[in-house]
């Protein structure tokens, strides 16, 4: 059968989603984690990548079993005893036989944080990025520039080998609460790194150093590694949605 | 010179705030970066103790320094440089002559947090308890009867050797946000282990296990460890107020 995951994660200790021949990674916790429990050899399939340093808490992930003596519901709990305390399955359930997190997922968010202050604040350190002073207004007209379909080349990783830099921006909103400030955005996926860049310039449009029609020149530009990519630690892939 | 420190922490690592024999402490890191600093042995006396493993994003810190060529602004960028990053000094100031962290205090602000999940949830673990689903209004009910002055024996820890376990609290009150459950209290002070007994018993109410009548009679039987402890994580040192 086909089991779908709801995984939260603490992604600071981990070299992120993928497995990767040197470094821990959340899907081969998963992967040993399903091993230990079934003794079936099972690939773990995540909506996505998520870049070492970066957080969940509305990772999804399918897998297919071939025994069927745990019912689906409760792989939560039984994942749950075998896997480290900063990864947590919060859901389990039956899906469909054709069905798969990656491909078909429909929409992804994933919200950023900053905190505004001139000094490291030790309580908000794990979950954000530090930040000068920032004019919220200013980053919300420039975020609305991205919403729609766009050629996201100038917020790819220079690095990428991807196919298409053509996604869809369902919304795209900047909030504060107190010294907080919130960047949430909604796609129907993102390159390597885009959300990241995105975070950068927006961060350096609130300081004021760059303007929306900055912005929009370096999106309209469709120059790879165009802004500074905002530190992972201040991502959090919140859900993923499909029909 | 006297010298005031607004300070923040993440207790997750520490043994608390005072100095211990074993174990490393907020206050023997602050000791020890003053030491780095000036060169003198310099006892920073703080508003008040945190148990292991509390946070503070309030703690109020006073010193006497005999040397005078660092500006009493400077000492918080200064310390910082020597400071493990779990450990900020947000801001410093001159105080008067006859300030004193402890003493002088005039109202401190805990807030205890917790999640309502079944499941440990990787993202509010370091700084919440999780509970069972909470019924705020019950909770508010009860949070209601700690304010005034009262003599507050049930909710001291069983081994403390304090004088007067009198108290008077100026305000209680529990609110929810999403998944968390807030319990804020403000008083003149607070007893070994108070605030955590207390928000222990709220989540009992809460849970519906304990009525706020059964709150009131542990508070009128002034029996020491009436109530379960709530774990120390879920505890922030939130201000500290002088006049």
């Amino acid at each position: 059968m086909i089991v779908k995951l709801l995984v939260e994660y603490d992604g600071t200790a981990y070299c992120g989603w993928q497995v990767q021949p040197n470094g821990n990674t959340v899907q081969a916790e998963l992967e040993k984690a399903l091993f230990s429990l079934t003794g079936e050899k099972i690939g773990a399939v995540g909506s996505g990548r998520t870049d070492s340093g970066v957080h969940a808490k509305g990772q999804v992930v399918s897998f297919s079993v071939a025994a069927e003596n745990i019912p689906a519901e409760k792989y939560a709990p039984a994942l749950n005893a075998y896997l480290p305390r900063d990864i947590r399955v919060l859901k389990s359930e039956r899906a469909a036989e054709n069905f798969n997190a990656r491909f078909s997922a429909k929409r992804k968010t994933y919200r950023y944080t900053f905190y505004v202050s001139d000094t490291e604040r030790p309580l908000y350190e794990r979950y954000a990025a530090k930040s000068a002073p920032l004019d919220v207004a200013r980053m919300q007209a420039a975020a609305a520039l991205f919403v729609g379909e766009h050629d996201f080349k100038s917020f790819c990783a220079a690095n990428s080998a991807v196919k298409s830099t053509v996604r869809t921006v369902y919304s795209a909103a900047v909030e504060r609460q107190g010294d907080l400030v919130f960047f949430t955005v909604c796609g129907n996926g993102f390159l390597y790194n885009m959300v990241r860049i995105m975070a950068g310039l927006l961060a350096e449009v609130g300081e004021g150093r760059l303007s929306a029609e900055d912005v929009k020149k370096i999106l309209e530009g469709k120059k790879r590694g165009a802004g500074r990519t905002a530190p992972a630690k201040g991502l959090c892939l919140t859900g993923v949605e499909y029909d």
